[in-house]
């Protein structure tokens, strides 16, 4: 069985089980606290052009969305996200276990549209009962989003700008970033991103490391005790340093770019296969997944090779499926899918 | 000013006053466990037909909605509901604060349908990803509905057959049970509601009483510690007998169904004017609520000696507004008002 | 059966009533924003002589001080109070269920210290682990305590000024402030409390009213959207001028200061009574609770006549018992009461 | 530097580590399902003799307290736990974060007693105000305990048997499960705690893992839909397998027994190693953590090339310290402590 159905396949990059290996014994104080997170924080910092910022690290996406959500949010507060992301979708009740609504808006190709923020925020703003409705408190977006799809840098900072004019703060979930930074057609820099966001993250657990998210906060004082909300989210791994470790790898020597950058020309490779047949697509996707539009028995003919993710009835006949790409996905897999189809 | 804002602008029916003032300088014991609730809950049990249901008194309907809602589901279950209800619409984060999400549908005339409980349902139960997704734990539903629609006796009852179908505990929401009851086309009483519904309400704040929800519960095993969750949610009223003498006051000679035919009579009689000159209406109700679609020009006019709701922009030009009547309304202000339009 | 368990046995001043059914078919808008409300919270203002303090009217004291401790603790915060205190034991997992542990911390007569403030916080301070402990975030003390006992001004100046040394906000549960106040001993003034505390509320529940709370926030910019926190947590009343007509009436000549002296003037006389007759008492109050200890014997004949509060063991052969006066308890039955004894 | 601090200080087994070198760019799907998982499941159920029993592997201790309490107990009950209980004192608000109190008691050397469990129990029930007071839910006990106590397998039975005299599941942490196994003097194993115990986990963190606890329990449909609450709290690791291959090894061959053997006997050296210089001991451990009193002049002194953790002050003069052992000690950094002191 070939396995394309998502990025976190495989364990890690060998540079990083290296590191691993070689720090072993090495024995340093727990929590976050010790020299390889200072190191890899300081090479983000760096990365981003952000010589003040806080960098904390988690261990998973659901546990980081959840942690900087609610260490934002008043609690007669909610917030804004596109239908489809990750934190209305694919996290069962954690927002809301947090007492915050995720005020969906229908996006467009998966983005949000500042209109659609400056529409959610007036209509609550302007309703004659707004003391009883939740207020839309902060902004969550992903690059890339959950349908592959990419903000420009115009359609960033547009966002930004309106969410400056609401006093509405913007949490960008990175968890698939370096594969979103190294499409084609992205114009947005680590700093363009620190620059307008006023958090985000750097997702490792899809992008090389064997688990962490490298959160990213600009201005330190934006979240009050961060650490202290980390550690009751349950979010503080005792061995901190674990992450530390395979940040300060994947920022060495641009590993973290060099391997967003492999499974992005395979996952180019995958859609010019799939176009060069004449399939069609569910989306237009720069990134490193791939959703094309399969009739359920070629489904059947390739679930016996590869293993790929259904996401739902494109007509009758027909499913929309994924194919992602990661840091390890081998062209020679990828030939064979594109033999298979 | 005449007001026909909502259906909570007065004080108490006499009735229920002269009881208070008679019963004011009795000794009882806190909380509800009084000789004037337990009277209460025997004429609610006799009137719903359920000699052993439990019968608790709550002070609001956003405390008794949560606290039911909280008092049912699992931490990774939701509650099933339409987009315009209450529970979603305005009550800030009150079911999130609990920790669940409310699970959003489109209704058809501001009700659920038994398909769209089905499809939520299956749709979180055949996704590869179920165990990520918030399961659907209960059913929410309102009688009269949030745009003054009814629910049938035959649409009750297949919601209720769906719900059992996927053991899907079935509330309803009666803020406005008594109004529903008395409209034209309904076809519904209190016991085949007590026979369908895991829990409701008999609404006490919007059909005569000062304040006051009656939450019956037919089988009195089916919520655990009732009490305990009343409680720690804040709505356990020390003096619990002033909840008891008015639902015991409201259930003496018919006057909770007296009172509400009288609302609904003079709401016919708004309807039938607005409609003899001419206004359309946002959606058909033969409730309580009635919802013309005025001009700004109107409006403006109107506004100078009549107080409505303001329910949002129906073209350029109009605008969808809510005129409410109650046990409180006089025929002698709304025939001021069929004048004045 | 002549009651004393409690001070919330009757309903409520007749005046109260009165003024209830004057008003009972005025129209108003609803939550309290009507002009009842704003009048009872002028009064309110003008009393405690904080001309700025924002005054909202909430039903009962359970959820008041949840409303309250939620809007100002962050998420890794706790509310420091004594043991004894109502927020640690008589209101089920309320706070818990904000997201906050209660520090609970064993007082002097039923009293916190401003040492065991510092302490407290210091001890949080000074662990080397203390981003993983509940960090001490606000302070609550009760006047009265649940023991009867009284803060004198010069212990709520000490108490204020600690939590100003540490920044820890200052509430204070006044669900018994009237009897406080009137109490012999008791130098502490209404402008006193208000100037010491960052936030209070002045009980209408125990003090002659139905039911309603009034909440003082002397700098009204001191929580923000406390609006909606109420809301959320259930306790805005739809028929809200209720609250404001009993809290005009309470504080219109002086009734609210009246009702609290009878109360104290026949707590006195049963504490004399008991002491006369050779009675201990569990602790020295001199508010409306009194604890006198009392054999099995004791107790078994007294029950059948007068109900009393039972406050656990005092030794192998006697209890505690609690005998509660109020605005409503007669010299009548406090003489039955004393001959029995 | 020697670092005595914690149990944590290190990396992983080297055989844990060379595993995940080979296993690295095996394709398996996540969250938890893969064979590695199944792998180790199995071999902990074989190891417990639980045939049936129910095997999920999570990431961290305060993660994994979190999530099992949160699953069990109802709104208005709370944990029962010993006042030094991890649940109450290092994880800042993370249970009350779920709504539940933690219902602390003090301990006899750091552990619970079944009189204390009843008279806890009791306390709440035989309250005339039990429904406004929090129900103890379950109780807590972790193996070992905070200051390194055992439960004798006759002291675990009696807390069992009261636990079920009174329906309270019991929920055993053993983060130092294995230390706690190869103490002197412990007559407890698996076996008997999987018997004894509705649910406990086995630690893998501080027990030569890089990180993870296996939580086991013995009848698989006694908390429903457990994998959903974990992705819910964040706790559902996308390269599941990677806990799945950690705890693969350290069941293989008695790994785990023998990495706690090693720790245990490196213990008791330091503890004797004290004891012969006349040392005293906070109290008396049998297993990795060890609490002698050292004047400040000694810790200042020892500071300079060891550090262990500050447990507060034992007298004027007098710190209590800890000294933790681990798989990973080694006997001459252990020599060289000993020399030092």
């Amino acid at each position: 069985m070939i396995r394309f159905d998502c990025d976190y396949l495989e364990g890690a990059h060998p540079a990083i089980l290296q590191k691993l290996v070689e720090t072993n014994m090495d024995q340093t104080i727990g929590y976050g606290e010790d020299p390889y997170c200072a190191a890899a924080a300081e090479k983000i910092r760096k990365v981003c052009q952000t010589p003040d910022a806080a960098v904390h690290f988690l261990v998973g996406g659901t546990q980081t969305n959840t942690t900087v959500i609610y260490s934002i949010l008043r609690p007669h507060e909610g917030v804004l996200a596109v239908t489809t992301g990750h934190i209305n979708c694919h996290e069962v009740n954690a927002i809301e276990g947090t007492g915050h609504k995720v005020l969906a808006i229908p996006g467009e190709n998966g983005k949000l549209t500042p209109k659609a923020i400056e529409d959610a925020y007036l209509a609550w703003k302007n309703d004659f009962s707004w003391e009883h409705i939740v207020k839309p408190g902060m902004v969550y977006v992903s690059q890339s989003t959950e349908t592959g799809t990419l903000y420009t840098k115009a359609e960033l900072e547009a966002i930004s700008s309106m969410c400056k004019k609401y006093k509405l703060p913007l949490f960008l979930d990175g968890a698939r970033l370096g594969y979103a930074l190294a499409a084609d057609g992205c114009d947005l820099t680590l700093p363009d991103i620190a620059r307008l966001c006023d958090v985000f993250y750097i997702g490792g657990t899809k992008q090389g490391a064997l688990f962490g998210e490298a959160v990213v906060i600009p201005d330190p004082n934006f979240i009050d005790s961060f650490r202290s909300l980390i550690k009751q989210r349950g979010g503080l791994l005792a061995k901190g340093r674990l992450l530390g470790i395979q940040f300060d790898v994947l920022f060495t020597d641009d590993l973290y770019f060099k391997l967003s950058q492999h499974a992005i020309d395979l996952a180019k490779k995958i859609k010019k296969g799939f176009e060069d047949k004449g399939y069609d697509f569910m989306c237009e996707s720069a990134t490193n997944q791939q959703f094309p539009i399969l009739s359920y028995e070629q489904i059947e003919r390739l679930k016996k090779d590869f293993s790929f993710d259904d996401y739902g009835p494109a007509d009758e006949n027909h499913r929309y499926v994924r194919f992602c790409t990661s840091w390890a996905t081998t062209e020679e897999n990828v030939n064979k899918l594109l033999e298979a189809i």
